[in-house]
């Protein structure tokens, strides 16, 4: 009789974006001629960068002969897309890393959801609250997050408060943790990590043999030159850390496919009897076993945002949703709501006004305003009085709803 | 302490293709002249079908236009490439299924390797032998596998043999194991499974509440309309099979990535207490935690090969393949050499002469035919007596390495 992973049973029955798209759903249905706006979305919604489509065409065209015909891809990624991230990402800030310490994927969500098969499922985990569901939930998936208490919270996760009491920078916890999760600049919040906060971070990390999964997807974002992009611009980081990437956000690749994990052979986790073990050795063999290399029309893609064409087309994508971001911020501060974020990423963390919850604060502006957010809930306890906006939308229609929530606000 | 996944510790060190590709390598530098003839590879070197490829363009082009973009994908995988998935493979063989029982990927390997996230670590397992070494290395690193043992085993492992003795069918086990790979047009041995043998395994596995993971990438190369190419062609296996398909070996997608897997909505497993869980929803879960949808652009090419041009291109992409196959059967034929398969897949399975073992026969064939194969041990123990041709090269090719063969074989 097979028998099924009961950690899955643990799971909320209803997956949290899937709950909030049928309450978008059950509105339209019964208000067919509302115009609604989503801000909730964290999918974008620019044209590629040319420079990338002309390269899939490329791509796309030397499939039609057996002489530059591409089979099975290197398990590890291509070189030519390697070398470009080693250059263009890492050595331009001083970090210096080995082609065999990128990991080309078919996005950074895959990797961050399976990175936990190569460690023991009862390390200990802390993730920051709030936080996006996918980090603790495939956690759940192993048995590594233990039990879903009444209070709503796992039994075997750490959670570190990001509250406006410390500026949404979680405090280095007094007790150890083997695995921290920390997503900077961060979804939901809005909030970027400066140096000195993130070096806080590594040293508790080296201090305590624990590892750090970093994923900096939003990086492009970040507006202050004292910001890191990359953890390892921290000194010591590259013992402890892993480093999650992806072009999805940078360069409107969330249907193209590609991203990529970062594992510096220092960086080792230990067996029972204490042999240190290294993590990148263990991580190659899950991709040869579990991966057959990333789509070779989204790599060659990938590599075309790093010419010098493309440099300058993901800066304008970039900039394009930066520009809504700080017209949000300028309409927000025009309103009496208060707010987190914005600075170095396209998202906004809205308090609920009144003693409305997130889910409340949600239907509300949906009913009233015709805005579509996402509410805080699904980030942790501590987002149940806020509400997720984002800037992933036109311009046009970004300044329409800030108008709409001015005039909504007022009443 | 994070501490590792010890399973992985039990893994072989090197992934046995690397090494094969290795030994390649040596050979190459030592002799620089030697023309190689590869048919060690299961790569396809074909171009893509032309629909395909016109498809890439068009899907490339969308991008360009905010009206036309496409963001993150269904997780489930697009409706036009499911909807095209259950007319042409699974209607036209007699088989209904519904759309959300099919799940778009990223290529067979990945969902194969992740499937087992939804069963718990200690269901049995049982492969035949010969297997892809796959199957057993992603149930290792979960610990599933057990121990690796003296004689070579996995100490959880139940191995069925085939041998000539049983013309490569498994026999049906004497105990119950929970969960059973199986996989037809058979990779290495070229065999298929006709419907009264697998009629057989869908039996025991009703009977013995058993999950059978069936394996059906190479169905496009059957030519024997009495073989099933979906295993849902045998009645009662849609609450026992989950079946993994691919677009790699039917249309050359193994540089483009996309295939799919099929959990119809009768499949469940119990829990502990004897609830039986299905699971589609589990899967459903999975994907929604750990993925986050397979590229636009290859759901949109895979899509195009459902076209009457598409279907047309697929079968003569097949047949080229199979006219390779007849021809080395034929050449094959007029050796010594005792081989199997070749009949409903481009795979040979070819007994070693004399007393050498598989990597022996391997490495003569290299350095007196220069000819790569695979050694047949890289399968289980029932291999180590064989090597593995493929026809996956050009027609020429295969033709010069058959003169090689028939001439090394005179000596």
């Amino acid at each position: 009789m097979a028998l099924v992973n009961e950690h899955f049973l643990k799971l909320p029955d209803q997956y949290f974006f899937s709950e909030v798209t049928k309450k978008v759903n059950s509105f339209k249905v019964t208000h067919p001629k509302a115009h609604i706006i989503d801000l909730g979305s964290g999918d974008v919604s620019l044209p590629l960068p040319q420079a990338a489509v002309n390269a899939m065409h490329k791509a796309a065209e030397e499939f039609t002969s057996s002489h530059s015909f591409h089979g099975y891809a290197p398990r590890q990624g291509y070189p030519f897309l390697i070398e470009a991230i080693l250059k263009n990402d890492y050595l331009s800030r001083g970090v210096s890393l080995e082609p065999s310490e990128i990991f080309i994927n078919d996005g950074a969500k895959t990797d961050i959801g399976n990175i936990g098969d190569i460690l023991r499922h009862d390390n200990s985990i802390g993730v920051t609250d709030p936080i996006h569901p996918c980090y603790i939930e495939s956690n759940v998936m192993c048995g590594r997050a233990g039990c879903f208490e009444e209070e709503g919270l796992w039994s075997n996760v750490v959670y570190l408060p990001c509250t406006p009491e410390n500026q949404f920078m979680p405090h280095i916890p007094s007790q150890r943790i083997d695995i921290i999760y920390l997503c900077y600049p961060n979804d939901p919040t809005g909030v970027a990590m400066n140096k000195t906060e993130l070096k806080k971070w590594v040293n508790y990390a080296i201090e305590n043999d624990a590892l750090i999964m970093y994923d900096s997807t939003y990086e492009a974002y970040i507006q202050d030159p004292d910001i890191p992009h990359s953890i390892y611009e921290i000194k010591g980081a590259k013992k402890v850390a892993i480093e999650f990437r992806s072009f999805s956000k940078t360069a409107g690749f969330t249907g193209v496919r590609c991203g990529y994990t970062v594992i510096p052979k220092e960086v080792t986790a230990t067996t029972l009897k204490g042999e240190r073990i290294m993590l990148n050795k263990l991580w190659n063999r899950h991709r040869s076993i579990k991966f057959n290399g990333a789509s070779y029309i989204s790599q060659r893609s990938a590599e075309a945002l790093y010419t010098s064409e493309g440099k300058k087309q993901v800066k304008e994508f970039v900039s394009y949703y930066m520009h809504n971001t700080q017209l949000m911020k300028d309409m927000l501060s025009q309103t009496s709501l208060s707010f987190f974020g914005g600075n170095h990423a396209p998202f906004f963390w809205i308090k609920a006004p009144g003693h409305l919850n997130s889910w409340q604060f949600f239907e509300t502006l949906l009913y009233e305003a015709n805005i579509v957010g996402t509410p805080g809930i699904g980030f942790g306890q501590n987002g149940n009085e806020y509400l997720r906006l984002t800037a992933f939308n036109t311009t046009e229609q970004c300044k329409e709803a800030m108008q709409r929530i001015q005039q909504w606000a007022k009443q």
